[in-house]
């Protein structure tokens, strides 16, 4: 199965970011046919504050970029794992990964549980939980008999998650994200191998990159998307610029290495 | 708080071994004065076969091993965190830490819950729970204030295990191993790292190194003991020489890293 990720600079601007989506996914798709592509985590908007992000959130299946993505899977004949959206529902804002099949119909979706309230080592601090409530569902769906796993950023820090997915039968996971670029110098591909080891899952990586504004000041993301095997090798890698890596990966491999160390079948807490 | 690790290459004698780790731990005693020493799995008898390795089990806390180990922590004053030894108990045989504490008295013990039962990508089968059974408690004990976790080699690829250390209070987790050459060129320091970045602790990994004779064929240990600190910074690492390692932990380190990226209060599921 052919994957695509798109790592982009996300804005606080919803209409340049679609445009700037629109495009990467047209081109990815006339060359390299992939059965699935997947943003990053606020492909659709990054920055800003809590009041623009909150004006921004959508009511699916309503909403701008709900709609644009429903029709560009369906178009393109593609699924569409669209790294998250702001949703509203129920009075609560979240941050909401949302996948498509190639009909355009919503085939999963999933609330970030792992909300990031941190403060990085030179002091710049981060607290999704004043603008976002967190999920409380493990997700799951299918592509051509192979279930995918939904994870967002922050998450790939609690491996339990990750366990709970290969309970549910997962064998490539997905984690759209926006990791700042100190962080991510020190744990993202060390994290997204340590998960795709732990899970013998493929790990579909996908990031932000470069700088947004945020509450008036400069973020920076660490882009660095890539695609893991199950046995920790990364198949492909982007650096920091704006692109799209394609990889195929090989779901024989998964029960390959399953078999030979079933570390998954070996826990007992 | 000073700390050394003891890479050594166990053979299935243990009266060599015990030779060996005696020399190793009085130089690097004299030398470094640690206040902890830390010796790899099954330092005393590594290989041979289910029925040889069965027959040099101790029965705590009696047995040549167990002795040794209390007179020399005693006579040089440290805590000594001795890998593993094969332990019998009520009828049943388990791969157990020993920890002594500088008055000769054994301060805990754990029985290794997650046994080696995998194939090599080569083709080289292990299956330790031929030999062992499983044990099912976890287990800490403190030094000065500060509190250590138990683990051995393969429950490393379990980060349950490490997040349960964490809510028992451990800001150091001990790892020592008997790391196969090839899981360990592929995985041991990425696992080793990942486990330090999830549970914001020290990890002090010791392992065995070189070529062991298990059930008449050469089997090959990685080595590469390495201390890493909270942010998954690897302070120092062995090759994979016969030697010790040493380094100061600083505690403070801990809580700073905990501090501003509070991951392990964030944990939900």
């Amino acid at each position: 199965m052919k994957v695509s990720l798109v790592q982009m600079n996300a804005i606080d601007n919803k209409q340049v970011n679609l445009k700037v989506v629109n495009k990467l996914i047209r081109k990815i798709v006339a060359v390299e046919s992939p059965r699935l592509v997947v943003l990053p985590e606020c492909f659709d908007f990054h920055g800003g504050t809590t009041e623009t992000a909150t004006a921004e959130a959508e009511c699916f299946p309503d909403g701008q970029s709900y709609n644009f993505l429903s029709s560009i899977a369906k178009e393109l004949g593609i699924y569409l794992h669209a790294g998250s959206i702001i949703e509203k529902f129920d009075g609560k804002i979240y941050n909401s990964t949302v996948v498509f099949d190639p009909l355009g119909s919503e085939v999963a979706r999933y609330r970030k549980i792992h909300l990031f309230d941190i403060e990085t080592p030179d002091g710049v601090i981060y607290k999704e939980s004043d603008t976002y409530d967190r999920g409380d569902q493990i997700i799951t769906y299918e592509i051509d008999g192979v279930r995918f796993g939904c994870t967002i950023c922050y998450d790939i820090r609690f491996p339990e998650l990750y366990a709970e997915l290969v309970k549910k039968g997962a064998e490539v996971i997905v984690i759209p994200a926006a990791f700042t670029k100190q962080t991510g110098e020190a744990h993202w591909e060390l994290l997204c191998r340590a998960r795709a080891i732990e899970t013998q899952t493929y790990v579909l990586a996908c990031g932000t990159t470069g700088t947004h504004v945020e509450d008036g000041e400069d973020r920076y993301t660490y882009g660095n998307s890539m695609i893991v095997d199950p046995w920790g090798k990364i198949l492909i890698r982007a650096d920091h610029e704006v692109c799209t890596v394609t990889s195929t990966i090989d779901l024989n491999y998964v029960s390959e290495v399953r078999e030979k160390l079933p570390a998954i079948n070996h826990h007992v807490l």
